[in-house]
């Protein structure tokens, strides 16, 4: 029997990112179709409509992850979790959307990258998807390619690395023309800020002093190389008025590089992650080499513990946007490629499941933000920046059924042994969550409930983004009007 | 004839502090009965309902101004715009709500202070209003009053004052008991933060270097008065952990001081003036005795010509986050009360007309802010601190119908001469401002439009406010829940 | 047989504040006669000269502890290292000079105050020793005995404490006045930076919840308090250009409000002492309640433990200028008396043997500070800012003799057992450090040497200070011109 | 007749870096002999030694220019003053020696620019002087001239440029190189902190704007420029741990980024320039051509006007450790090569003759630094980094006698019609200084004495530099020591 095509969301407090309401949410093919107080008289529901019991819970906007890596080919490895598992992981904690990257080798067409992945997520997610596209050199049909990828294939958001030397990165000369070409198209620029050379120089000297091991990831690339390239990322942005996204926020002192930029004026965000949030470096000199390697990513967790709250304050202020997980899994063994070299350690660990949980525990329930504005960081204000908002990011009349029921006084623990991921190890390993997602609705199907799937491969969408997001390009084409002031008036700080 | 009791707004652009949308907009009996596209079929109205064109327009809630002193007996004279005419130049200036101040004298009763303002007020209002009450001294009374007026007046800000030695002034363990107090009761504490003793001390001293003239005013309490009192105002709400207002932030310093408690996940905001986001403190060396003396208000305005731009900068990226005028008037023959000693001149400058518009000139059109942030800061942010939202502050089904009809494009030029308010002189003279308000709808009615007025003294309302502020108070009470991190976990910065 | 009257330090490295030479050095009289290469012939000693080699070894000026409290009587106690105990200990650890405070209760006399501490002091002391003087209430008296004291008795810094409600706690406007009396008599203002009104507040909080251990010492009067303190008296002294020296700085906040200070051209400076640089607050939650409670002191030490490691790059660039110990040791027993209540735990902790070995191995041996900065902040800073240069702070012919021998490469481990202080704790206990001192020289004879001491109470001698120190006040009288710039020019920041 | 071998200084206040004394200056055979009380018995002077009075006079060592450009040829033309005419300026300004820059360019030898630079300079230098030397490039070839250069040819010290891209830039894996490799020689790397392809595209989108005058030129390359390269450098030397000196630092978020450094403990200094302390960008807006392009020079002079007060803010509290000119002077017909494009101006201002008198009218006149802060940031602190300490920088007994006699209350006007530098166009002109050099003696000789120079081409001596340098290297080589911290200590911030 199918399932039923209506769905009634009862007395839930529907939190958006600006303020809650108790309400009814009723959901008919795919959308909200009403909201507001006893939609459904006493009474049985009638046929085909499923009514879901809300009192006393949360009703939000289901996450949206700006940032994952599923089934990617990296560091001659394949991450493990596909679009398949990885979106079921995804669902399974209260997130309903992920952007994905397509990443082009050097030399080789966007668009050929951009259709790559299309035909690895499209048969297999089981939830909606969008992707932001790798630029990782430049040239004419580079330039070319970016606009028909904003103009026909619903791409708004280009990332570039100052990281991976030889392999992905960009010099400055080549982030300006990029930066300046993303303007000019309406889309926003994001980097991987990180000093690629050093972080090559780094590796070489501490493979030369004799560090093999983990630690020798954070020790060759401190926090003052991704506090560098934050800065210069900014001046590059700042120079063509583009707006731009340091996507991984993993330091304090980048973070504080941003929250610097934006109150000088700059339309900069920072986005950091679940690792980032939720755990920190210290792992690195874990006696244990599987369970140091499997906190292994680029930038590196940084061993200063007092990071997580600091980077949680901003994300609790304003000062840093948007929350991704930069989810791209590796299992042991392949990790294991690095056992001698940490340079060959497959980078990357595991959040799409929890980011939403590990957000609203060291962020909600430690009092640092409320439910409105963990609506905005984990959704809003994605939808927002890469322009799907009000469609995502919000439940309104009208908009994408992409729900989830949230029991904030409910506690799990985080475990590989529990997870939906399928990655054999969880960096939150241990951690006890207050706030867990009930049921999970996607494009108005319940998806997950209590602990069980109702997916199918294929079940998402992809879905495509138009340019020029008012939210980011408002202020930008009002700040390029011709400036009037004189270099007095426009001085000081 | 009874002037239509409905009104459809139609096909403006519909901006809120989170999006906007092109919409109609249905009022009836004071609120906004619908909201959508084409809400009134082609054709002529129906009777009883005007129509007014909004197409190319936006269509805002009206402005929330939080800080307004009418018919201020103060400083030996009292403020000339009455709740009458003042609360007019709000209207023409696009603001449905003005926020005022009850004070009373030390030792005498807030409930009396309260009442008196009522009584002012009721009368006289043409736009809805309600009260801040000052608490100038402390006292099982003062604790009494307190809660009384939070339970049953509508009363949940209250303003202290570390300035005006002798006559407002609290002591840092008055301070302490009254933001103690508030938190209890779930109110929230303002503060005018400067420090009274050194004021005191430094007019004195200016006097004594035969400095009478309005700059002395400046040099007497420079910016370093301001921030100290800042820090300290924060510091002691910190203490009990109590949300704070610092009211009137008038410099850079004061501003860093508020911007980096946030970082560090303090619940303060900051409000920054029309006055101070437009014009800076070098007027005080003005050769015009009354064009200084008429700029002379308290805090001062600031000599350092780069400080409108940077409050606008932190008022943009959410560090400052409500803003009002302290419309406090005086007439140029009561400021000459100091034409021979500074000290004597009745402090207060105009703003209630003139706030939206300057915002809208130096935040919007400059490209700071869009025009949902403008909202955020002119009306929604302070109707969620106040407790008003979603009622005020927003355009919604069932919020009051507070609405300004605002052309963009056009421009007018701000001056003493056109003005509405009812002193003679204004600080933003001569300012050309984009943005004009064509129209400003009351409770629902058309209460300015094109130049006139149709308003009728009384016809604004007093608006109780409830403590406990969800959008304050959830992170407040979450905070206070026991913490269990051991003291290596907590620290770091 | 009396002790040869010259000697001769022969061949050590000669370390001054700003370079260090070879050299040999010859006193006589207890003052330096002569510096340079080969001073003695090749040969035996001429009678009545000792020579002593310090080949290999560096050769300094004897360190300077600007902050100790010996014998006093404080919260019902008096600490155990008396004038005798405490400048033998002194020696022991390579410090020459200490300066100790009178301090009369409020009302008292300050030049009695000061007769009292001399008359415990002169006939007790083993190295030389100076007073500052507290002032800790206001009155026509206290202003002509601060008269009296810098014109005829040798004192040229006055102390104000911001904490200690009630007992010796002065108020803004007291502080401004004692400001503007210093300038005007040209001593250098102190402070004990925190605000003694939430401290009161605090610890009644702290007992309210139960928590009566040491814990609650540091929980009542957490960082801001200190912080906020710090910055209120850089306004005040900033309002009459006073100079100011913030003592015992012990948190990373306080330290960036003095830095920030300085970078804006305040005549400002920072005292840390052996504890805040040596080890942190994290030891208030110790098991042992002695452990924790040994700690116990005002400002108490923070629980981040990044601190001194943050205090220590301060000290290193300038940012904070001078170091003491505040010296003020309870044995157990007496540190029981708060057994139940952490406010009567007797406040105070050991350093004045332990300071120049702590700074050496945290800012030499670590690489922060090369040898002469290490001079400067241990002894020549201080000379300079009490007006002691270079009489103290330097090896130079015509200066005194107060030398140390210092082993940079030799190790000692710190402890209770095995120190010279008279307190039964160390809160250095176990620490080793680089950098011992072989031989101290006072006033020109061997006072202390490989563990043996040759003194006698009294051999030190009060040393009075003038006024005016150029270091401090040359800045002020031309800072004190009249000024020409106009608003426009003075701004900015 | 030949001048007298010997001098007499009498009666002055002589000035050192780290304090002062009335004291007779005894010099022979150019050096310092005797330091004083009344060296000479009353009655006349012996022959062959001159004796000048400097009662009421301050006596300092002459004044070190570390940045100069002679007779550079730059730009397509080449800098007016010369050897000769550029050192007869500084001696008539107060200084006694310059370190001026031989630049190769790439591909070529190091050496040989070296050599060049040496036969402009030695015929015609009239005070003493050093050469930095430019790394354009490189390769083997260079790596082995540095060594050479400073084992054998006295340079300690090489520059490198982060701008002139193409002509002199570097790339980020230049720079760790030759940084790396300058910390195993002993020198000290210097940079010229501007992102260089920046510049250029700035340059060309000014252009394409139409803005062809000097305003383009700051324009295209605003402080953010500045700045960014300036935490580069100290990122990269960072990593190698690197001792760096920052050139001509001319903006305030620039200087800010290097006090932020020194405050984290970076072995990092700052050199603002005579030019960026004594005037502003603003100039570049001025009407007249000649006037504006006389100002242009990389980086910038900033617009914003509170730049010069604060860069001499952070001199007098060490932020800012020394001082040069940047001199490169360039008359207006040369100027006139970029009339019709900004872009082809020759860069360059004057200064070496103007720097110490706009910094004592800035910095000591102002009340900002002491006649003491001001020798070490003219010359002790040049003295000591570049290791000629303490033979140069110190009037002490063995020095070299480079002294000043200054008259601490004399005015003079600067302007291009009575200076002595060979420009037609001088940036100061009407400043009005306190603080005249009367007297400027170099190696002994008198050189300059009221208006009338004594001077020879080739009286000044090329000074060789060793490496290693005590003051930048001994806290290096500690910190180089294996550290034992473990990751949690290291931590925090």
């Amino acid at each position: 029997m199918a399932a039923p095509s209506r769905l009634l969301i009862r007395g839930g407090r529907v939190v958006n990112g600006d303020s809650s309401q108790v309400a009814d949410v009723l959901v008919e093919d795919g959308v909200v179709r009403a909201l507001g107080r006893d939609l459904l008289p006493p009474g049985d529901a009638p046929a085909g409509l499923r009514v879901l019991d809300a009192a006393g819970k949360l009703v939000l906007p289901g996450g949206i992850d700006t940032h994952t890596h599923m089934q990617f080919p990296f560091m001659g490895s394949r991450s493990v979790d596909d679009f398949y598992q990885g979106t079921k992981a995804a669902l399974a904690g209260g997130t309903t959307m992920i952007i994905d990257f397509a990443i082009p080798h050097k030399g080789h067409s966007l668009i050929e990258a951009f259709e790559t992945w299309r035909s690895w997520a499209d048969p297999k997610v089981c939830c909606d998807y969008s992707l932001h596209v790798a630029v990782t050199w430049w040239s004419e049909q580079v330039k070319e390619e970016m606009k028909i990828l904003t103009q026909d294939k619903g791409v708004n958001s280009f990332k570039m690395f100052m990281a991976y030397k030889d392999l992905y990165m960009l010099r400055d000369v080549e982030l300006y023309k990029v930066f300046s070409w993303c303007k000019e198209i309406g889309a926003i620029a994001e980097v991987h800020a990180e000093n690629g050379d050093l972080i090559a120089e780094g590796a070489k000297k501490m493979l030369a002093l004799g560090i093999t091991g983990p630690e020798g990831h954070e020790l060759g690339r401190p926090e003052a190389v991704e506090a560098e390239a934050t800065l210069r990322a900014i001046t590059i942005a700042g120079a063509v008025n583009c707006p731009l996204c340091v996507v991984h926020v993993m330091s304090k002192s980048a973070a504080r590089v941003i929250a610097d930029a934006r109150r000088d004026g700059k339309v900069v965000f920072g986005e950091p992650i679940a690792a980032g949030l939720g755990t920190d470096g210290t792992h690195y000199w874990n006696r244990e080499w599987p369970h140091a390697a499997h906190h292994v990513m680029g930038p590196p967790l940084r061993p200063d513990p007092s990071t997580p709250d600091f980077l949680m304050n901003l994300l609790a202020n304003g000062d840093l946007t948007i929350t991704g997980s930069d989810h791209c899994t590796f299992n042991t063994c392949q990790k294991a490629l690095g056992k001698d070299d940490f340079t060959k350690i497959p980078n990357g660990v595991n959040g799409v499941e929890d980011r939403m949980s590990v957000i609203w525990e060291k962020g909600v329930h430690s009092g640092k933000m409320d439910e409105n504005w963990f609506v905005a960081v984990t959704s809003t204000n994605a939808a927002k920046i890469f322009n799907l908002y009000p469609r995502k990011g919000k439940i309104a009349v009208g908009s994408d059924a992409d729900i989830v029921i949230w029991d904030p006084k409910a506690t799990r623990t985080i475990s590989a042994k529990t997870h939906h991921q399928a990655v054999n190890f969880n960096i939150f390993e241990g951690v006890v969550c207050h706030g867990v997602p009930l049921v999970t609705i996607s494009r108005g199907k319940v998806a997950y409930e209590a602990g069980v799937f109702s997916v199918t491969a294929g079940d998402g969408k992809f879905v495509p983004r138009k340019p020029f997001a008012e939210y980011i390009y408002k202020r930008i084409k009002q700040q390029d009007q011709p400036w009037t002031e004189s270099p007095e008036e426009a001085s000081g700080s």
